[in-house]
Order: structure tokens, then sequence, then C-alpha cells
């Protein structure tokens, strides 16, 4: 099922009878009426949905005086009216917004980490957005530089021609950056609000959501007519996490939302990356916190990125001590005067049986020569 | 035994007889001739010293015919010519330079760390820089920018007010930059030079030298006279990375010198830093290997220095969620219409009761108000 049809009659059929023909379609309304009553992350209803059903579960919390869940009742009725869902129906019709639920095959399966804080329902503009491509997080600061921007364009733009999703959250700064980035190489990139899809937030970002909605999709939990609150961007933030193999903080002041998505991140066990920048730069401050205390990868590159994904082993080179015989010996050469073996080896430390084996190879990797007479000298002139 | 003064007579008895009436002496003699037959960090002459002591360990390599040293004789015999000795002898009195040896007052314990690789002996200009105070290697790139350098002097000059030591290879960029600003803070700062401490390398910095030297200490193990070879100066950063508590990395390029003092910092446990910046400059690029590969921590000020040292154990604050009820509630009230607790309760999704409690809080926090009709508003405007 795809892109639910959200019809009134049924909806208003769910929510007074919490019956259907239809059991998959009384759930899907059920869930779309859940997602009205509660605010996001709200793990009594997800227990209660995990027990019952999402149609079950609304049966209980209207009708039943189950005393466990009468807590959880007295903040979920004060919105379940009749009226207050219809406008969210027609709200989402009039965006084209459809209704994703768990168990459709558009569900993001990555969402189901999130347990009894998963969203009950997803609401969706756009076709696109889920997929098994690998799928990384770019987010940040909207209070950013033309530093971080520009990283946040680069990373962006080379993990979409390797074939990655961009998820990020459309705010002005690192998110839009990120965005644009992705969309302008043809990548796909998808977006999760903390209000309605139906209502373009920020403002400024009508027509680039309009643009990520019409090749990726722009996703939110609670439902249309929703204002983005405080809370919902904290709670957006744990979508987003939780949508990426890897999440990548550009930049971030010292107490930025931004470690809010990157806990969401470590909790989830997701790869946790930040991009360093300079100390001197409060917009950095955050990332250089999720370096130091909180584990994050250092990300310099899209190559960084590939590589906590697992895509690109490749093999860190050792920092070994870089000392060697043949350093020792081509230490003791001079570019200008011709040395014997015996002098090599005495200016070396090492023996004239040593250092002879020694200069034989360094003649074959082109550090040495000799000269008639069979003395040696340097091809290259000493340095540190 | 302090600044063992040198003698040449003493010296060649040590030499030839290898006895003396005074047998720390004749030790301290002979580990003056091996700092001359040895390169720097010579396992082989570390370990027959560790069974033999100095004097008996030179006397098993010049006369015995003991097939395990046969293959070290062969490098060590080429260099023991009586008049390099007293080259050496001779330099280091011209310099006023001290033998510092093993079990001496002024040894540097933390050298012992290097077990067989640990110096022969020391040669020192200056009269301080062994003590119990925490000490900090700053080091990085001589290809330096003037970004990393106004880090490495805000270190250093932070660290020595707060009493480190400051510890590098007075080099051009960073190791210039953090000396200097030790010395204008009146801090203590040392050196240890690839090269003997009689010649000042590199040329340009000899005053900078000279006034280590007269607060602090210049250190070789290297005799007075040597040339400072690319293998000594791998060798001489293992020096500075034992001397140290905590390596911090300032900048570094790729391949830059100073990823092989943190190799050595590494592999000795001592704690490993470095100071991230722009991902676009090429100086930082290996300090973001250190930070990425090497478990290196992200060093952002001389507080995060103090921390590794264990003497600020300032409690990392947690990243949470930053979700709480209180932030719901204070999201449903405006700052210009008044609402009740029930409609503040429906915005935010608690219940009455709940959202009772919270309004409580908020109030006494500071974040809501009521009015004379008990009726509540924001105190702040909502954001993000």
């Amino acid at each position: 099922m795809t892109g639910f049809v959200v019809d009134r009659d049924e909806a208003r059929k769910a929510l007074q009878g919490l019956r259907s023909t239809d059991g998959a379609a009384a759930e899907a309304y059920a869930r779309a009426v859940w997602s009205v009553l509660v605010e996001p992350g709200d793990g009594a209803a997800g227990e209660l949905i995990a027990a019952h059903g999402a149609a079950g579960a609304l049966h209980v919390a209207t009708s039943a005086q189950d005393e466990e869940v009468r807590v959880a009742r007295a903040r979920w009725l004060p919105r379940l009216r009749p009226e207050a869902i219809d406008a969210v129906l027609d709200a989402a019709r009039r965006a084209s917004a459809s209704l994703i639920v768990p168990g459709d095959d558009q569900w993001p399966e990555r969402l189901d980490d999130l347990g009894v804080h998963a969203p009950v329902a997803l609401w969706r503009r756009g076709g696109g957005g889920t997929s098994d491509r690998p799928t990384v997080a770019l987010v940040g600061a909207r209070a950013s530089t033309a530093y971080g921007e520009g990283v946040a364009a680069d990373l962006a733009a080379d993990l979409s021609a390797s074939g990655a999703v961009i998820v990020s959250g459309a705010a002005y700064g690192i998110d839009g950056a990120a965005h644009r980035a992705a969309l302008s190489t043809g990548g796909m990139t998808v977006a999760f609000l903390a209000g309605g899809v139906d209502r373009a937030y920020p403002r400024g970002h009508e027509s680039l959501l309009a643009r990520i909605a019409s090749t990726g999709a722009v996703w939110s939990e609670t439902p249309c007519g929703a204002a983005p609150t405080k809370w919902r961007f904290l709670a957006r933030n744990r979508l987003i996490a939780a949508m990426a193999d890897a999440v990548v903080v550009v930049e971030a002041g010292w107490r930025s939302g931004s470690l809010n998505t990157a806990a969401h991140a470590a909790s989830l066990g997701r790869a946790l990356g930040a991009v360093p920048g300079p100390v001197t730069s409060a917009a950095s401050a955050g990332c250089h916190r999720i370096l130091r205390d909180y584990g994050g990868v250092c990300v310099t590159s899209a190559a960084d990125v590939l590589e906590m994904l697992g895509r690109d082993a490749r093999e860190p080179e050792r920092l070994t001590d870089r000392t060697d015989d043949t350093t020792r010996v081509c230490d003791a050469l001079s570019p200008r005067s011709a040395r014997s073996t015996a002098e090599v080896a005495r200016r070396s430390g090492l023996s004239v049986a040593e250092t002879g084996a020694v200069l034989g190879f360094a003649e074959l990797e082109g550090r040495a020569r000799r000269d008639d007479d069979g003395l040696w000298m340097a091809m290259h002139s000493r340095s540190e």
C-alpha cells in the first residue's frame, strides 16, 4: 500500500467505530488519528499500539477505563476532536501529502530502530526517499559560515555522486547547503520537518522544499497543519538520525541542536562524524565537542564518510616510525662529495657490510649513485 | 652528580682502561663514549649496557669476541677513535654543555620508559628543565600558518601560566611559536635537538635557543658536533614524546614528522592530542589524521590539555536529549495571547494536571507568567 488515499468518511468511521471491512485500511486510518493525538515519540502510545494495533489502541484509549493508560489518556483526549482530524485530512489532501504507515512498502524500516518511540505514522510530500542506498545525514548550524556551507556542499555533492541519499532538516545554513548541493548534482535528497509537510518551514525555503519533494521526499511525523515547536524540532532530529547510516555534523555551535541529532545517532548506533574547523570559530565548537567527548569520527572529505559506511575499507596507513637503515645511510651521503662505503658506514653508524647492502638498495631506488671509483653520492639533497 | 665536568684525561682513561677509582665517574665517561659510538636508540647498545654497565659494555664491545655483539660491534667500532672522543669533550666544554647520565639527579626519569632505546646519555645546555611539573609537548609543522602559530602561542602561554613545562623541538613554525610564547610568559620551556647542543639548528633560532638555555634547557642525546640528520630528527622525536605527559600536535601536513612524534606518544602511552583546523588547510591534514585514525583527543584550548593531564577533571556535559515537558509546555505559550491551562494542555499534548505542574515550575524559572485571570503567557519569544 503506497500513498494511502486519505478519505474523510473512512477516517471518521475509523475514529468512531474503529472497524472496517479492510483491516489494513482501518489500521492506517487509526494511525492518522494517532498522529493527531500524540506529540512525537510518545512511548505510551507506541506501547499501546504495539500491544493492540493502532485501531485497537484507539479503542482502549477512548473507551476502556484501563488504569495503566489513565495518565496518557489525559494527554491524548483533549485533542480527540473529529473536526481536528477532518482538518488534518483535508490539509493533507490539498498538499498532496501521503500517509505512510509501518508495514507499507514505502515505510522507512530504519525508523523501526526507535522502538516504541518510532513515529505512529509519517506524512510525505513527494514520492522518493526510501531506498536501500546508503544514506548520510548532513546537519548543522543555521548560523553557519561560508567555510561550513562550502564543506557541506562539497560533502553532499561528492556523496550524492557516489550514490548516497542525503538527509537533512531543511533549515537555513548547513542543512540548506547540503540539500542544494545534492539537488544540483542530480542526487537524491530528503528532508524531515518538525511541523506539517504542508507548511514550508522556514518560509524562505519554500521553493527548496518543493524541489526536494519533486525528486525526493519531504517527511514529517506531525500532521498537516502542525506548527514546528521546539519539542518537535528535537523529536524530528531523532528521525534524521534513525534514517541515516551515518550522521555528520558539519558546523555546530557549543549548544547547537545538531548535538541533539548527534546524541540520537550515538544512542541508535549510527556512525557519527563531525567536520573540524578552526578552534577560533564558534561555529565549529559543537563539532569539536563531538570529536573530543563523544567519539565522533573526524570527517574531512566524502572519502572519510564512505569509509564510515564501510563502503571503502581503505587501509589506514600505519603511523610507523619511518626510521630505517636506508634513512641512516642516505643521511650519510652528500650530493656534492663522493664517499667510500667505509666512510658512509662510519657516518651512518652501521657496519661496513650493512652499509654496502643498504647502498645497493638505495641505488636501485634512485636515492644513491656510485661514481667510477666506486664512491657514493646522494641523488637528492638532504633535508629533515 | 650534576653537570658532570668533562675531563679529557679521565675520558681517555675510561676509554682505554675502562677502570677508575671512581666507579660512577667511569660509568659516566663510558656513557659519553657510547654517545659517540652509537646512533640514537641503538637497542643492542642499550641491552649491552643494561647487562654489563656502560664501562663493562664498552669492554665487551672493544675486546671480547662475543658472537652476539659481532654485528653491532661492526657498527660501533668505526667510530671508536680517541681523537673523535676528544673532539666531542672539547666541544662540550666550549659550549658549557653538561653530561647527564641515568642515575644522576638531573636525569629525566620519564626517558626510562624507552627501555633499551633510552639515550645512553644526554648533553645539556642550561640548568633547568627537569621537574615533577606537568610537561606538555607542543609540536608541529615548520610550514605552519598564522592560524597554527597563533594557536600554538595561546596554548603555550596558557599552559605555562598554569605551571606546565613546554617541550618542543626548536624548529621553525609551530615549535618556535610554542617556545617563544612560553618564554614570554615567564614559563619554563625546554628543547630537544637532533644534533649537538653546541650547534644552533636551525641557525635562525640561535638566539631563541640561547634564551631557552638561559631559563630552561636545551638537550640532545647526540654528542657536541653531531649534525642533525634525518634519522636523528626521527629519533629525537621519541625523546620529546617520552619527556611529556601529553603530546599535542598543533599543525601538521599529511606526512609531517610530527606524526612520528605522535606515534611515539601513542606507543609510550602518553596522552595524545591534536588541534583541528579547516579541512581545506593542508597544514591541518596531519592533525585530522591523528584525530580520525589514531585516537587523538581534539584539543581546542589549554583547558582541554589540562583535562588530558588529569589536572582538571571537569565533568563532560552529557549529550542529553534536552527534551522535557517544560519545553513542550513553553512551546504552547504565547508572549502575546494569554491561554488557560486547559488550552496549554491541548497544545502541548500533556494532561491538564501535568500542564499545571509544569507551568508552576516554568513560572519559578521565569519562563512563564500568569495574569490576574489565571491565564498563562510566555516570558520569552519562541524560537527553535
